[in-house]
């Protein structure tokens, strides 16, 4: 047990897509009370953004590489847009928000994964994160906001993914504090059957993990997801959490409708 | 006398356009002992990324509006891409950059213009600096990059000319700090005949400055430098110069060309 405790909260997807939704997510992270971090993603604005400049990212063996320009992109749109406008409504619900990237305050370091069979182009690979600078922040009662992108310390920008940010930031803060790490979606949890909101699956454990897996019944982007999850936890985060950001209000409760992720 | 001096360093036109004389004004920047801030613009990559957006901005009565498409793009080009690329570059010569605009932290407050004869748009009037957290920052041996934007405190971004924050962080600084404001531009100082090196002007003080705006030598574009600057001298900052990045580690001594402004 440490003596104070932070919450960690992942935000993806359509939640940031639609103003309104972006809005209410925003005022559930508000309503958390004690330190709290806020890691995004960037929704489907960058793919746009792009389009509308006449940029694609190139493909190689079927995969998107992060270019320079496709980079540019990013940076513009996940830490330029994205992060000041959540920024800019936090600070008007009272929270005493900083936008950040991995590059502010050298706060996660990263280098470019390594070209192997596959160039994944400008992909940053984390290898710190700054904890006695991010908790000097908290212990300010800031909360920082996390953009997906980090640095290699000699210029370069990094293309990082945010459940990756969310996940190692969390795992390094579990030395000095009780982390709980929320991952929040448009979705209810982790499901059964994706169309079905009645077949959640409100707790994993490892072993129920292994179990799902080697049943089909957890597939595609759920596994990086999971992954990071139990990454975090054998790795001291106390609890993560899947579930819609309605929800985060009623993680420690009976109330709780979501999936709840331990060892 | 205050017991800590702060410089801040306003960066703007071709410095920030070009890779080149950008990381040469930032190693100046870098140079600086004591605590230190940079204001930086957004040179011409925001007309740039509009017009490959098939975005223009309105034009009112002759003036550009600053309305929200062009917002978007301001907040992604001077708070994304401009901002994020100085800071990781800080970062790789040794100083502890962090990008902010004036939501982050509440660091910089305003309100919207009012409209009257000209809608001025999206422009942003500051109404109050953060000085603690400034403060706070500061005594953490962090340095600020401020992009020019700024909020309302209801979650509207705004555009404010970044020779504005850069004098009104600066004045409100001087109630706790000696403060020194340089602003570094594409020239190496005021001159007589904009297209004469040799006419450079090395110092000017009030009764100067009137003479030389009735004499029709300072024109257009000086003059709102000009006004900022003596605005910030008679409000305490000490010093002003107006210069080349070049010249940063020479303000203070013999050696120092460009132009030094004070009261």
């Amino acid at each position: 047990m440490h003596t104070s405790s932070v919450t960690i909260v992942k935000l993806g997807g359509k939640l940031i897509d639609q103003p309104d939704r972006l809005s209410q997510s925003l005022q559930s992270f508000a309503s958390i009370t004690g330190y709290k971090i806020l890691v995004h993603g960037g929704g489907v604005f960058a793919t746009r953004v792009a389009e509308q400049m006449g940029i694609s990212a190139p493909m190689v063996k079927g995969r998107r590489i992060t270019d320079h320009a496709m980079m540019d992109v990013a940076v513009m749109v996940y830490s330029g847009k994205v992060n000041t406008t959540i920024v800019g409504l936090l600070q008007s619900m009272g929270v005493n928000a900083l936008g950040v990237t991995g590059a502010d305050l050298n706060l996660i370091s990263a280098h470019q994964r390594p070209k192997g069979d596959i160039d994944y182009g400008l992909a940053g690979d984390i290898d710190n994160v700054n904890v006695g600078m991010l908790s000097k922040l908290l212990n300010l009662g800031i909360s920082p906001v996390f953009a997906p992108i980090t640095h290699n310390n000699q210029g370069q920008l990094l293309n990082t993914n945010a459940d990756t940010i969310a996940s190692t930031v969390s795992r390094y803060l579990a030395d000095r504090f009780d982390v709980n790490l929320i991952y929040c979606f448009d979705k209810i949890g982790v499901l059964e059957d994706p169309l079905k909101a009645e077949s959640l699956i409100p707790e994993i454990d490892l072993s129920m993990y292994r179990e799902l897996i080697s049943k089909g019944v957890i597939k595609e982007g759920m596994i990086p997801k999971l992954d990071n999850a139990f990454e975090a936890l054998t790795q001291g985060v106390k609890n993560v959490y899947i579930c819609s950001s309605d929800e985060i209000h009623n993680i420690s409760t009976t109330k709780f409708t979501g999936t709840h992720i331990y060892i």
